[in-house]
């Protein structure tokens, strides 16, 4: 019988797929991008013929998957994707068990990514963990006494609509003051256009989060505001997260975390001012980078 | 053997014991009023006596304690009383043990009054929930999977003292803008009377959460934004939990609670409004009483 782990990682542009036999090494990996302009059923066909590339002939005895959307873990549904047409409530794991003759299971990103940290990476020697991801968006998942907490609908971690700040700036989600809202790279990058547009100062490359951090580094003080800010709103909704379930620690992963000591230390400081005196966590950046959700999806596995 | 169940509640400033037989009934059940300026052992030795007058010289199968304070559940310790001296650090597990020759388990009010609620309640029939009581504080008490979620430190569920505005009210606890500064019933009544006073209205008798529920509902107006700024925090308050862990349902106690409809249909809405809409969550008064606590500590035993 095989031993060999097949994990597969849907991101919104990206593919990976990866190959172990002993759960710590890959055997095989690699990462594509999606087709612009692909479909559902065009990045499964795309998948598919990447892992068997990586399978090389060999039947794999379970695979993990993550996806970069909401997922019906019980049913193995995908429910949607944010950034791919075609995905709504697609029975993924069923597709996947009829390809590959092998148990599949299939959760979304966040929630593999905190497990892969967990078992793998930032989050070992804990019983419980809050992940963060801090990039386009803001996401998060839970880990506690060892496994995945998903909530009745599967929808738990749900940190960067978390509300701090009730008359802050309006969030595409509808709601003022989510921490997505301020904290998100795209989000700062929008404020600090608008900023300089006022200011009436020049600017001719796209601004990105990563933008915002240089400049803030680089002495830029609206630069700084913006980034503080979101760091802020971030330090807020990680306290009171913290003070609501008391994990021993945060991982935070995502572009937005390598916006230097300026974001670290705001971070930190708000986190340590919005828990109780009683209460503490510890904040470690992430271990795993992009690799996070494909470990995870191996952990997925072998911690059923 | 015998098949009673002791189950004792220390609060601030009542002290209960109940016996049962069946866990269904109590078959002697007593609640008395902590003496004035009463210590911890004072408190301890009243306990003991009402215990053992309801027992009527038999012997307990097993005793459930809720605390009214901080509780290391593992090490059966209190941590301190923030009503009664001398609780620091007090094996209270140890001493009723060595009482009753018979196994104790013990944990702090919140957590045993949601899994009283879960067991006995307006929790039943989910597996997950949040139970918070709105009173002179505003606490709360997770059960995820039919067990209490303590946390790595036995601090979780501290809703009371999450951000809600962070440029609000300064909280006792240090921070601004806190669920509990807002919400409270004493916080509530101290802002009315000081709106009352800038307004140079004449008010004869000491103002408490009843009393501002009461001038809302009889429809002053400043009595009413009060109300409703409450339940909006605490509506703010609870979303957030529910974007953080969907919990099927979330149960709530405690005084403030029978403040009427515009509190509850601003709360339900603020909830609406701040969780997502893929989430959903429904929310229930609390069915116990002040008995939560007692049938609580009776589920603490027969669910270990």
């Amino acid at each position: 019988m095989s031993s060999l782990i097949l994990a597969l990682d849907f991101g919104g542009t990206k593919l990976s797929a990866a190959v172990t036999a002993d759960s710590q090494t890959w055997l095989a990996h690699e990462r594509h991008f999606s087709q612009p302009g692909a479909t559902a059923v065009d990045d499964f066909r795309q998948m598919l013929t990447l892992a068997h590339k990586l399978l090389n002939g060999r039947s794999p005895q379970a695979v993990g998957v993550s996806f970069g959307g909401p997922v019906d873990f019980e049913r193995g549904l995908v429910r949607l994707s944010h950034h791919v047409p075609g995905w709504e409530n697609t029975p993924l794991r069923d597709w996947l068990t009829a390809e590959f003759n092998a148990p599949v299971w299939v959760d979304n990103d966040a929630n593999v990514a905190a497990l892969g940290e967990w078992r793998y990476g930032a989050g070992q020697g804990v019983d419980d963990l809050l992940y963060v991801t801090v990039s386009t968006g803001v996401g998060g998942g839970w880990v506690l006494n060892g496994r995945i907490w998903r909530g009745h609908e599967g929808m738990a971690g749900e940190i960067g609509h978390t509300v701090v700040a009730p008359d802050g700036p309006l969030c595409l989600c509808g709601k003022r003051g989510c921490v997505e809202r301020m904290a998100s790279g795209p989000y700062m990058a929008q404020d600090l256009a608008a900023a300089w547009g006022e200011e009436k100062r020049p600017f001719t490359k796209p601004v990105t989060g990563k933008r915002v951090a240089a400049e803030a580094a680089g002495g830029d003080p609206t630069a700084q505001r913006i980034l503080l800010r979101g760091a802020n709103a971030l330090g807020l909704g990680l306290g009171n997260a913290t003070n609501l379930i008391n994990p021993a620690r945060i991982i935070l992963g995502g572009g937005v975390t390598k916006a230097g000591d300026l974001w670290w230390e705001e971070l930190r400081r708000t986190v340590r001012a919005t828990i109780l005196p009683e209460v503490s966590v510890s904040l470690h950046p992430a271990q795993l980078g992009d690799d996070a959700p494909l470990w995870g999806a191996v952990a997925l596995i072998t911690a059923v």
